[in-house]
């Protein structure tokens, strides 16, 4: 029951299995996904108070109580300690200061030549429903990664989901990171009918632009459906957590060790994978993985079993013969968490090419970029990274194409746009030009 | 069998009725489209084969004959005017010039303090795959908008799909723009059965990394179920196409029904929506649309039957009481094409919040747009300009975060991650901190 080791060249054909089982489905939960759906679109608040009572075990009076009061949130914030809430302005600093950078060359610019003017302007979205897990979890970094970002992008209504517990409280962390992001109104709802509420809108939930923020398979395919039925953005489709190491023979067996533990506490789903140049360190990591895990110190880690399972099914180590080998795997495999523990990590990272993040060297272990370091931790998942970005300030911004053309330029531009619409049989098109010119 | 007039204060309830009928259900096909992408990724081109057979009624003899050969590309530019290729090489460049300009922000970058790098590095996606309709239709400019900004990103590869004849031919504008363009290659396959083959490859067809391009029902279905099913990027969910034509008295009523015409030739179910401060131009603009319609030369227009249909169904000219009301209006449909022609455009302009692209004055009809002013034709649609940008060359770029700790930097960060890691229950992530100071 523990991480098994592959060599690259020798075992090709169980190394592709591995690769491609790391699909979430939601098929399954599909059709009672519609019908909540369905339901909140009709009925409103009335069948989302049904449904947090379902799902949530809470029994909501009324709907007004579904919005968490400045009573509740004086509450949170003298619940969690000092050092928490310090804790939190750190990490808010630091994301700010990367997102903040990120949005350069995010402004409303043209450019202009002989009576045409063309151009993009920038705009915030309006209004941003963001979703975060609750019930056990409870993920404050979740809270600030989503929001900051709609923040500095100048969105101006930012509202929260999050399921309550059955006495209808939120956790006061979450309460406290989302007072401190600078969230504007938190609804106490989870769930498919969450994000159905801030799609369609209640008389209690506003209508949003997008959705954005992490959830379980019913979030997700609730996520999926109202992006085909109705005109609400989301953010990204999100599966399990992964990552891959990369080290050579002089990284720190037990800092790769702590790592693959470090991801695999994430859910029994959530994949680790080292690729490495050396045998010794593969045996090594191993010894040290074994090691954690039967420290008495270990029984602290409610997670056990879920660690147990996730190295057991979802977890490899791979050998391959050099450095190069093991970029290309991870290009290949374009893994959400890439961490370039090597002699030489900023010459890997040039050559890294499909990666969520990446980290470098010895002393940047995911953690550090769970929390605080600054870049976003919302990353492309199963492969994404391929084609799509980590969240970010571009997610909650959107551009409009301008065009100004005066008489001149568009009777100089006439032949080239007839023969192009005529090209295409579009004579109505060609005919909006003659007409300005004839005339 | 008109365009209908309605009163923004008079008549909420048929407005409302009419605004909300944008979405296209793409349920009906679903079945059928997943049954082609299945067999598609099961038996490849074998089952390329027999679709394009079964729709396109072209019987390839071997998958080999389904690649575009440099000798079609030759004939095809033979076949040719020289005025059309002249008018690919301007819009080309304006084109070019304007998502140049697009892409500059879009560079590597990194911010360094005390010990800490973090940073993003840009990278194009390797594999584009874009989907050209054809049949009866030829747009070359929906070649030159989507396979320009993915050479101007970078890309490696860039493929087109489009349908054949059932002659086994490419309409040889088509291949025209896709050589001016840049394509590097161009497959003989349409249909859900062509988005299959590029999602999931076959032994003639590259799987990509991403899809764009327009397309039917089945198509849209086809790009939302690899969305779903596999880890391959889509660019949009594109509906039906729409403008919104805002005009005061002093507009011209001849240039805002050409416009309307012209919107109406692209379907019947595309939508014309003219929103005008003045009764006299709602009538003026109605009259002018009357008398094109019935001129003798309209007969040219092949479409006009469905243009009659587009109007009656899917068009509207709204009244309202200010320019201000308009934009508001304007704002709440967020239409894929606004157009302002009123007395000062740039001050309307300021207020525009939601549109995919934004034509000013009285010289600016969209075709100057669609053929050749540069910014991208590819716009977002039933309101999803709300929260979506047109196409451009952030489609084909993505990004990568990138962290870099020492040993002090890690060290000082100690409380502040442990804290928040505790407060989430995620002892290994705090662990994995831990180990790196301790040793």
């Amino acid at each position: 029951m523990m991480i098994k080791t592959l060599h690259l060249n020798r075992d090709k054909k169980k190394l592709e299995l591995f690769l491609k089982k790391r699909q979430t489905d939601i098929t399954e939960v599909m059709p009672v996904v519609e019908r909540i759906c369905e339901e909140i679109r009709i009925n409103g608040d009335r069948a989302l108070l049904k449904y947090t009572k379902k799902f949530d075990r809470w029994h909501a009076g009324k709907a007004s109580q579904i919005k968490v009061t400045k009573k509740e949130m004086k509450e949170a914030s003298r619940k969690v300690d000092a050092a928490f809430l310090k804790s939190l302005k750190i990490a808010k600093a630091n994301i700010e200061s990367f997102h903040e950078r990120q949005k350069e060359g995010r402004k409303t610019w043209h450019q202009e030549k002989r009576g045409l003017i063309v151009g993009e302007k920038y705009v915030p979205l309006e209004k941003i429903g963001i979703y975060v897990p609750g019930g056990k979890a409870c993920y404050p970094s979740t809270v600030l990664m989503n929001v900051i970002p709609a923040q500095i992008a100048g969105v101006e209504r930012i509202i929260i989901a999050t399921p309550p517990s059955p006495e209808g409280k939120i956790n006061p962390y979450v309460l406290a990171a989302a007072d401190t992001a600078g969230a504007h109104e938190i609804f106490k709802i989870g769930g498919a009918q969450a994000i159905a509420a801030m799609a369609f809108g209640t008389k209690t939930i506003p209508a949003v632009d997008k959705i954005a923020g992490p959830g379980n398979t019913y979030v997700a395919a609730a996520k999926l459906l109202i992006q085909q039925k109705t005109n609400v953005g989301i953010d990204m489709l999100a599966g399990p957590t992964e990552i891959v190491i990369i080290a050579d023979e002089k990284a720190n067996a037990g800092f790769v060790a702590a790592d693959v533990l470090s991801q695999a506490e994430h859910g029994a789903d959530s994949a680790a994978v080292v690729i490495t140049t050396s045998g010794k360190l593969a045996r090594d990591v191993r010894r040290e993985i074994d090691k954690r895990i039967k420290e008495p110190d270990h029984s602290r880690v409610v997670r056990s079993d879920i660690i147990a399972k996730c190295l057991a099914e979802n977890s490899i180590i791979i050998i391959v013969d050099t450095i190069d080998a093991a970029i290309e795997l991870a290009n290949r495999i374009a893994p959400e968490h890439l961490e370039l523990q090597t002699a030489r990590p900023w010459e890997c990272m040039e050559k890294v090419r499909n990666a969520g993040a990446v980290f470098l060297g010895d002393y940047t272990p995911p953690s550090l970029g769970d929390y605080m370091a600054g870049p976003n931790h919302v990353l492309p998942t199963a492969g994404r990274a391929r084609f799509s970005s980590p969240l970010g300030v571009d997610d909650f911004l959107k551009k409009t194409n301008f065009i100004f053309s005066d008489r001149m330029y568009l009777k100089q531009s006439q032949e080239t746009i007839v023969r192009l619409a005529e090209s295409e049989g579009f004579d109505a098109h060609a005919e909006a030009v003659r007409i300005r010119i004839e005339n």
